[in-house]
This record gives C-alpha cells, sequence and structure tokens, in this order.
C-alpha cells in the first residue's frame, strides 16, 4: 500500500503546529510528505524542506506556486492532501484554491476567521463533494467517541446538563513578554475577532456537540480581556442551551494562572453522567445512578469499549496514548477516506460543517459579549439534521 | 473548664442534620446537651431525649415551651447554646425569640428562608450585640481558610477568575420516589423560594465571598426544574461579577446523576491560581506561575499552613479530617466566643451578615432566572466594608 | 441512656494521642469522661483534669491511685471504661491491674512491648472473660470492612497477592532535631524492640491479617536504622506467606521523607483485584478480571456498601470521614459491648489477639532481620482458628 | 537531511510490538522502512510488506536472506538500521549477525534469553564498536530523565530506598485461554528461564538503576507460578541493595487481576522523596522535607525541567505524551547516534549492558527464588562504572 502523497502549506522552523502535524501524520505511516511552502522566508523554506528530505524542486516559495506546481505533475506524482498550517487567515483562501485544483484538505483549526467565508468555503466544499479534514484534533481521542457513545447509546438517559470548560494559562502575563505565537494569536487581523473563545472555546463548543451529538442553539456569554494592550479577549463563559433541551455552562480561558490545557467535559443525564479530561485522556469516568462509578479505559481490547473507541488504540491498556496519537487518528481516518474514494465528508473526521459550527458560536459569543439581552440564539448553520 | 450548656430545637431521631451538630459539638468536647425539645412527635421527643441522657424535665415538647422553661431555670443550670436544626421555615422565628431571651444561637443554615424575615433578625442582633452562629460548615475546612489566606497575602496576585460548582446527583430521581429530605427540601412552604440554589448555591456563594474576601455584586443566572411535580429548583448557574472586579461562574445543581456532594473552588489571579475540593479537603493546589504546582496539605504543624489554617487542625497530616470535623471547628470557635463573652459576632464563624448574604444571591437568582436582562445586580446588604 | 463513665491514663497536655481518644470518644456521644491520671507531672495533670472538666478529686496523681480510688467509689458512680494512652511500656502493667479491678480497657496500640508480657495479659484477659479493645484505628475505618468484605464474600475469587505499605517520613531528619514523640518512640525501653516496625508496621501487619481474614505465616524481612545515633529502627520491608496460601510485600518505614500517613493495602485474587489508601480511605477500588473497574464509596445509604461498612458511616457519601471518625466507630463498638455486657470481646474492635499477633510479627522481624536464613516462621499465637 | 533506511525482522500482521516500533519510528520522520523478513508465514510476510509499501524484492522469507541480500546493495540503497522485533530467543543470533555484518541494531528488550549468549554479544559489539540500541521504552519518557536528574542532582539527598513496581493483570486467567502472547511469553524455549520477572521485572530492574545511577548489588526474592499449567513464574518480588547503599523492594507480576501497566517507581534521600508512574508518564512527584509537595509536568518549555527532560517532549505541557512517544524519542536519539556516527554506545538510548543488567538480574532471581539462604548477589557485570 503506497503511502498517501501529503504537501504542506506553513509549518515552517519555530512553528508548533507543523510538526505537530507532521508527527501526527506520521505516526500510522499513512502519508509521505512530498512537498511544501513552509515559510515565506526563503531560508525557513529551504532548511524546512531539507530538514524534512523534501527535493528542492518541490519547495515552493509561496503556496500559489505549490498549488499550481504540483498541479502540472504527473498524477503518480502529484500531491493529494494538502495540510494547511498557516496563522488563521489564510485557512479559507489556500482551502478555497486547493478545494478547486483539485487537492484534499486537511486544516488546522479553525476554518476560517468569520462566518461569511467559511460559509462560502462550505458552499465550494459541498458543491465539489471535496474531501476536507479540520483539525479538531481533541475529536480523535478514543474516549471522545466512548463519550459520546455512552451518551447517543442511552446509557445517561435523557441528557439535562452539560459542563465543558478548557482553562489554560499561557496568557496570563504581559503581552510584550509573551511569545510569538502569544502575538499572532491575539492579532485581530490574523486570529480573527477573538481571542481565546475562537483559539480554545470553539474546541469546547465542538466537543460539547460531538458528545452529546446535539446541538447549541442559544447562549448567554461574556468575552473578558486582562492584560493591559491585548487587543482580543483571553477568556470567557456562556449559559448554554441545546436542541434536544440540556442545558450547561461553557468556559474557556487563557488566564487561568498555572493551568495546562485541562479541557474537561462534564454531561449529567436522568440516569448517570460521565466525565472526560483531556489531560488524563485515555479514561472516561461513568456514574451510574445507585451504583458504584466506574472508569473506563482506553486500550487495544478493553472492556467496554465501544467499536469507535478501541479501533482508535494502538496498544493495550496502560500504555498511555496522548495528543499526537489524537490527531494520528485524524490523519488516519482521513487516509481511509481518501484511498476509499470518500465524497463530502471522511468518516470519523470533523469537515466543514464542524467549521462552520465554530463561527457561528463565536458570533453568538461576540453578539452576546456585551449585549443587555440574556439570552443570544445560535444560527443552526452547519448543525447535523 | 466546664462546658458549655446547649440545648437542641429539632434533631429528632431519623432526621440527620441533628445528628451531624451533636457529632461536631461533641468532637472537641466543649459543650454538654442538657435538654432539647427535639421533636413534635411525643414518642420521638422522648426516645431522642433519652438517648441523648436529657432529663425527662428537661425534654421539652416545642420550642416555645423550652425556651420559657430554661429562662425559668438558675442561670447556673440554665442552657447557655440554643443549637436550631429544624427545617428552613422555623430558623428565624426561633432565632428570634431565643435571641431576645439572651441565648446565644448556633443555627444551620440557611439562616432564614427569605431576606424580609433575615434582615428584621440582623436588626435585632446587631441591636442586642449577640452572640449568633449560622453552620456555613464549609467555612469551618481549615484549607478553605487557607485558600483565603493564599488570596488575601497576595500570593495569587490580583484575582481574575473565580469558578465555584457544587454539583450533587441525590435529587435526580422522580419526587415520589426521593426520601423524606428531598421531600420537605423540595417544598417551597418549609425551604423558602428556591430549592437547590438555596440549599447548595448558598454555600457556593458564600465560599466565594469568603475565600476571595470580596462581594458579589451582579450576576446573571438561570434555575431550572427537571423533574416532573418538583415545585422548587433543582440546577441552576450563573454568570457572577464580585466588587474588586473578579468575573466567573457559579453552579450549583442537585440533578448531577451520580455525583455526591462535590463542592470546589478555583481561583485565578495574575500570579498563580489555586483549587480547593471539598470531597478532598486537606489539600489546596497551588499554581504559582511559572513554577512547578504545588499541594498544601492541612495537618498540625504542617509546612507553609498559616495561622487560622493550622490551628483548625486536630491531627498531623496524613490523618485525614473531614466533614464533621469542619463542622466541630465552628463549634469550637464558637465556644471560644461563648467564653471570652465577645460581642455581635463569634470570631471565625459565619454570622448574621453571612445569612443574609444568602438571602440576597437567592432574590437576584430568583429575578435573574427567566429574565430578558442580563445582568441582575446583587445588593451589598450584609457585604463587608 | 446514660453515657459511659470512662477514666484515661496518659493523655496530658502535649501528649497527641490522648486528645486523639477524647475527640473520637466524643464524637457520638456514648462517653463521659470523668477521672483520669493524665500527667506524673502534677501541673499537667491538673491544668489537662481543669480543661477537661474533671472534678480535683478525681484527677489522680498515678495510675495506680485512679485504679483504687475509683474502685472504692459506688458503682454507679465509679469509671466503667479506663482508656490507657501512655507510652507503650506501661500497656501491660496498667491493663493487668486494670483487669483485676474489674474495668474493661480500652488500649491505645501496641498491646505491649513483648510478645511475654502480652501472652500473659492475654492469658488473664481470656481467663476473666473481660473486654479490652485495642486502638487498631485503621480497623475502624468503614472501607476497610468493605475490602474485608470484597475478600471473604469471594469477590476476587482466591487470593493470590497482598501488598501492603505504610510510608511516613517524619522520622527522616536527624535524632536530636526530632520531636519529643520522635525521641520516646525511639527508646527501646518505653517502645520495645523495635521502632518503625512496631510502630507503624504492625498496622500494616494488623490490616493484611483483617482484610484477607488470614494469617501470615512466614516472613523474610530486613530492619534498617539510617540516622546516626538512633537506637531502633526506622525502616523495614518483608516478604511475607499466609496460611491459606497468598504471598506478599509490607513495606513500613518513617524515613520517606515528604510522606505523610500513607497506608496502602492491595489485595488481588483470580477474579479481581483491590485498592484501599488511609489518606483517601473512604474509596475502595474494585477491578474485576475483564470489566471496567468501579469505585465503592462510603456513606450512609451508599450503593454497594456491606453492613459492616454501611453502619460505620455517620453522612452521606461526598462529605468526608477521617480519621477520628475511624477511632470512633472503634469507641462506639466498645461503648455497645459495654453496654450489652458482651463478654471476652467487643465486637468489631480489635481485642487482646490482634495485640499478640503485632507481637509475633515483630518477633519475627527481628528474628529475619540480619539472618542467613530466608524464610522465619512467625508464631500462629492469636491468630484465628 | 534524508532518512535512515531501516529494516525490521518480525512484527508481521497480528505481531503487537512490530506495530508499536513502527509507530515509534515513523513519530519524528528520522526512518523509512525499506526491506523486512517480517514472518516466516509467506503470505503473512507479503501482505504485511505490501501493506508497508515495502517493494516485493525486499521482502525477504527470512532474516538470513535479509541480511545477505541487503550487504549485496550499493551503500545508498542498503539498510542501515535493522529493528528485531522477534520472540526472545532470537534476538542474539540475529544480532550477532546484523552486527558482524556492519549494520546497526536496534532491538525489542530483552537483549537475549540468557547472561551467556548476551555476554557473547556484548563482547562482539564492543570489539566492534557498534551501534545497538535496546528498547526498554520506559527509559524514554522524559519525566525518567527528569527522576534521574533529580536523583543525580542531590535535590533528594542520599538516597536511602527505592520501591519500584509493576503490577500488570493479563496473565490472571487460565493459561489455554490467554491469547498468542501469552502463549509465547510462558514458552520456555522462547522466553528464556524467566516469564514476568523477565519480561517486566528487567524493565522495573532497568529503572531503578537507571533513575538511581547505581546499581543493585543483592537481592533476595521469590518467583511464582499462579496459573496451573504455566510453565513459567507469572509473578514475584524481592528486597533489593545497590552499590551506593540504597534498600528497596522490587514487585513485578502479571497476575494482579484488573492492573494494566502500573509500572511505579519511588525515591526517598534524606533530604526529599520522588515519585514517577509509567500510567500518568508527564508528572514526577517531588516531596522535599518540609514544604508542600511540588509536581513537576512534562512539556516543552516548561519550568522546571532539566535538559534532559524538556529536549524529549514535543508539545507544551497538558498535551499529553505517552508510550509510543517514550519509544519515540528512543529511535530518534539513535538516528542522532547514526548520524553523528556514534560509536559504541548511542547517547540516550539503553545499550548492550542495560541488556546484560537484565540478565545478571534474572539470574540472580532465579538462583535466589527457592533458595534458604537470603541474600543472593547480583553480578556487576554490565555495572557502570
Amino acid at each position: 500500500m503506497q503511502p498517501i502523497r501529503m504537501g504542506m502549506i506553513g509549518g515552517g522552523q519555530g512553528a508548533f503546529i507543523g510538526a505537530v502535524h507532521r508527527h501526527a501524520a506520521g505516526l500510522d505511516g499513512h502519508y509521505q510528505l512530498v512537498c511544501g511552502a513552509f515559510s515565506r522566508d526563503e531560508a525557513n523554506n529551504n532548511s524546512t524542506g531539507e530538514a524534512l528530505n523534501i527535493s528542492p524542486s518541490r519547495r515552493y516559495d509561496s503556496w500559489q506556486t505549490m498549488l499550481q506546481a504540483e498541479l502540472a505533475l504527473p498524477e503518480s506524482e502529484r500531491m493529494q492532501v494538502v495540510v494547511i498550517v498557516t496563522p488563521n487567515h489564510l485557512h479559507v483562501p489556500i482551502s478555497l484554491e486547493a478545494i478547486k485544483a483539485g487537492f484534499h484538505v486537511f486544516c488546522e483549526k479553525p476554518a476560517g476567521v468569520n462566518f461569511a467565508e467559511v460559509k462560502a468555503l462550505q458552499d465550494v466544499i459541498h458543491a465539489n463533494n471535496s474531501l476536507y479534514g479540520l483539525a479538531h484534533t481533541y475529536l480523535g481521542y478514543p474516549m471522545v467517541w466512548q463519550a459520546r457513545h455512552m451518551v447517543t447509546s442511552g446509557m445517561l438517559g435523557n441528557i439535562r446538563k452539560v459542563y465543558v470548560e478548557y482553562p489554560q494559562g499561557w496568557l496570563s502575563g504581559e503581552e510584550e513578554t509573551s511569545n510569538r505565537q502569544a502575538q499572532w494569536r491575539t492579532d485581530p487581523a490574523i486570529s480573527g475577532a477573538t481571542g481565546a473563545m475562537g483559539d480554545i472555546g470553539t474546541h469546547a463548543f465542538g466537543l460539547v456537540e460531538f458528545v452529546l451529538n446535539d446541538n447549541v442553539t442559544a447562549l448567554s456569554g461574556e468575552l473578558y480581556t486582562h492584560v493591559d494592550g491585548r487587543r482580543l479577549d483571553d477568556d470567557g463563559a456562556a449559559l448554554i442551551k441545546t436542541h434536544k433541551g440540556a442545558t450547561g455552562v461553557l468556559i474557556a480561558s487563557q488566564v487561568c494562572a498555572g493551568e495546562e490545557n485541562a479541557l474537561k467535559i462534564r454531561v449529567y443525564g436522568d440516569k448517570g453522567g460521565l466525565e472526560w479530561r483531556q489531560m488524563e485522556p485515555n479514561s472516561v469516568v461513568y456514574r451510574p445512578l445507585g451504583a458504584p462509578y466506574q472508569v473506563f479505559r482506553a486500550g487495544q481490547g478493553q472492556a467496554g469499549l465501544c467499536e469507535e473507541a478501541s479501533s482508535r488504540c494502538r496498544v493495550p491498556a496502560g500504555h498511555p496514548e496522548g495528543y499526537l496519537e489524537a490527531m494520528a487518528n485524524l490523519y488516519s481516518s482521513f487516509a481511509k477516506a481518501v484511498r476509499a474514494n470518500q465524497k463530502g465528508k471522511a468518516e470519523g473526521v470533523p469537515g466543514i460543517d464542524s467549521g462552520l459550527r465554530g463561527m457561528v458560536f463565536i458570533d453568538a459569543m461576540l453578539a452576546s459579549s456585551g449585549s443587555d439581552t440574556k439570552w443570544e440564539s445560535v444560527s443552526q448553520e452547519g448543525a447535523q439534521a
């Protein structure tokens, strides 16, 4: 089985997320990186390409050149999948061109920087029936699938409550002392109209909709900025309501000093509850009413796991798999979709609809924050039927 | 040193909280139970009194009789402190009469069932400079004092965020199948106008104000009732703001199926964060910016504890102290206050002002829930200067 | 129901364990302290007595005086139970005299300082059919009873392995800088022939025999002393074998720097395993083969608990009970035994046989340590049939 | 930078550990799999090769053929590193031939099945100054390096105690119902003379020697077999002593029903203690004497980490890295060694000396088990000066 030929846009040396994608794509051996436009800085682009064993002729000086030049190659050599790991404002422009050129796209989240452009991209993807994957990494964790299974299979009964929180602390300090990442992430021209809420609140939102297999319909929230000179929110929270009638709370903050990456979701129905935490991703706590609580554990062949969870484990229980494995699960599902010639959406991989959901969430948060009106409705664009 | 003579109103056999108060009062040996009006049921009253070694003449058939009869006794025999562990609607009527009669009062929370009656009680207490203690049990935990110390001493810097949550699951089931406690707790005539929010939300609220040494000034919340036929809320949440400028979230629910009594508070400032959990009450996690996180542990003579925390520990670290010890700390502080002839408020024990804060919180939640307006201000009645 | 009249020998101000016993006896209201010989220091004895509201005439200057004088009182006033909280070397002499005088004895562990004297005491207790309780506090924890139930009811299948460990760190420092407790605990004339192994190793050993409902028959161990000038062991470990065929490891150390009081037991059979930790005493982890693991939780009316566990809980799950509650459970069981006129052994309270087991364990450890022979048999004196 | 050309012997479809090695080698992109002798079963060998995109001409029917044929290729195409993931009894024969042929060897542990053959291999490796890496995976974890750093830098003071344990439960059941892995792992002809102790006890032993930077010099242990018909030990424990004077306990078992892969090490010195657990590998608990305990966390740029730890992290704290990442760290260090033309031992990768240490440990355990003599010395072959 030949590896899928992959190209990368962005991800030059010093960029965190590009390396994450390369680790993840490499883990299961489904991809071979054949070309890249890693950086607009020529030296960086070259040295990154060389370090990654890309032939000089396929180290491109711009993403436009890359798309064009690859198209000109014979199909058997041409890049099949383009991975986009640029700053946010380029996600849609590149995705659009790549899809029009017939490439499959795997894009770092968010899908784009505003609703309009992502909606336009959605239209193109739907029209072309193209494969487009979005790196909502946390949806690659086996035990997130297990949590969703517990909800959808009725183990919790009717869902009443959902609490999701995503506290980080890395933006607690002053803007000028923060790192390069912090700077572009808090620049509206690059990141879009929100900071923390767009960066990590969308993960929390997407996790709620995925695990509940339900859609948020309204929210009442506030955004805050705690550091002088920062131009985007670094913190916020919202009360939320879902289509099927659950209510709850969503918290996302990058000024929770000392917190690392503590995404967590809890769901309660009339028969039981569950809890999953990203920082100990291989467990789901299940609390049935009237019985001792249970801990379901990830692992190949592990008791009690649904197929969607166990098929996403590489090793037996007790051998921790983590963040890169979660993203690798997205890459492997995407590879399967490419090989199976799936259309429209890769099975098991968040797609453009998930991307659009993130945009409607951000728009609702922006509308709600500072408003005197309590509840803001969340558009059902991108929602599952 | 003679024990303080204590009487109890309520707490007949089958009533949970009366026994808790007796355990707590007994733990440090400062009190002797000398009389009681334990139950309006004569048989229960008698058997409770007998089990507790109360002489038949001091097993009273009503609280009114008890106050009168005890007053008629010589001062050296007379009850000094009356403990009130009746259903909520009697807290204020009994407290008022007891204070007017010159007794010290130690009352199970809440102070009363609405703002007006608690405000009236506050007036009387202030006018008489009487000792009145309120069983906000969680404020008796050593590590809650340590958390407050960490905030007030500046270890966290300027406080930005506070998240408090109090999930329980015991009201998840149908009303008719719930226990006796559940029934009166969800009866407005007895409990007041809120259910879960009054019962446990007030604990969460009080914990925020105590640990932050700050007052909540506004909230935006919703109350929910999930079980058919239930007449009061069993669940709710609110966004909150404090006087000093912190913002955050308060969650209280009694339908989080499978949860026990998971009160938890997290506070974040610009220099660090902390976390305390009632179910593992002997630890406070301290997360300084830019250093490994630390766990401060309760225990006599334990490193790093403030005086208020270490003086509330009876045994060395690693010998767990829990809920009854926390309440016993309130009883011991109250005993000290009685013996020292303190006036107005027992040092280290929540008083009527805390009780009034609970009422203004409930009123604000009731006003906010269902309202179209986002923010509801929280009265500063009872607030510390 | 009248409280049981209790006297205390030892426990003057500054002595840790005396206060622990008083807290524990006070918690459930079954006892009234009526007399004491708290300290050979007259001032201490008096001030302790006064603080505890003991009438001057019943503050005795020696334990001999106390036993004599109390005997001379009318039976309706006379002390019924004598609590012994002196240093170890006095446990047997006082117990013997007290039992001969007809008092019930509740003694801090160890029962004595060597096998011979404890065996002699056992003979007297058996001959008199007296009530004698030993404060193996950890056997008062509800979830230790639950663990035993899981073993004896067959939930684990045939028991194969047991690992017990008891690491503390408080003797890590130099002898001269240690506290007063450290000094007598490492003085052979007072503590007996072992230090850490006698002080806490016996707890670990007793826990194994109790939870397994089995007896250790052989061990292979070593004792160590890590601090210059210390005269007794501060650390040790042993491989162990039981009568029913389990094998395992016992660790006890007081030089595990930074550890608090981390007693823990794990048991594995051919159908499942369990784990209980003293520092989080309200949980037992149950690991059935081939299913998610479960956590059984302490609490009144809690699902899955055996009667012996649930009857030892005072409050619902999620309201932590700890060390003092565990000892209070021993006191309450002992009170029930006194009132029911039980003979020979108080139900639910470790007795002189447990005390003797501690001695045979110590003797075997002393014989094994430094020996060239691998296995040392453990006498079956005191063992259950 | 061109990838290193890698061949694999063993690892056909259905073999767990081969896939683990391929995931690990793929993660950081340093290797390209160019050939293999994956299985003696022709169909398996072919389908594995095809799935891995190995050209038919380089899917070899035996390891002997493979070594020969690769040697015949031009150096620029020839395999550089051979990965050995066969059953244990072939590790030495293949390693020997590969090294003699001039290939670098990366071998799954154990190095071999007995001391003699591994010693012979060591001689050849030393004589050839060849690169030989051994997959002691746990030594690839960043926080194991951090633990070692804490010991060697003096943060714990003089080391007194070490407790290592490795409980698994997967061999709890009957032999006939166990999986294919279980069967060869308990076959002496394939696995060597020990079962659990060789399989996982050697990991525990290696971890002790690595973290302490010290060598075990004596042990007193027992091996047990709990399942009828099983031919090798499935469980055991030992008291241990080290060259520098620490003492402790080593536990390894595969019949701890319900346990997954719970390798854990604790070390205590006169200034503090530490704890690391494989199942939560991104934390080291540090317990300094007389201060709150601290938790050091893995992650790029994380506070408090030594260089050896932080350089082994790919992502920021809070994004869990696990078992495959640990092995990938070994592969990346080995790649660096290959490219830098290191001789004799790859920096940061366990080598043949570690392999020999495992053999002397097994021999000492076998000699000790069942012996009447308490202490068995552990040969210093392979020990660091």
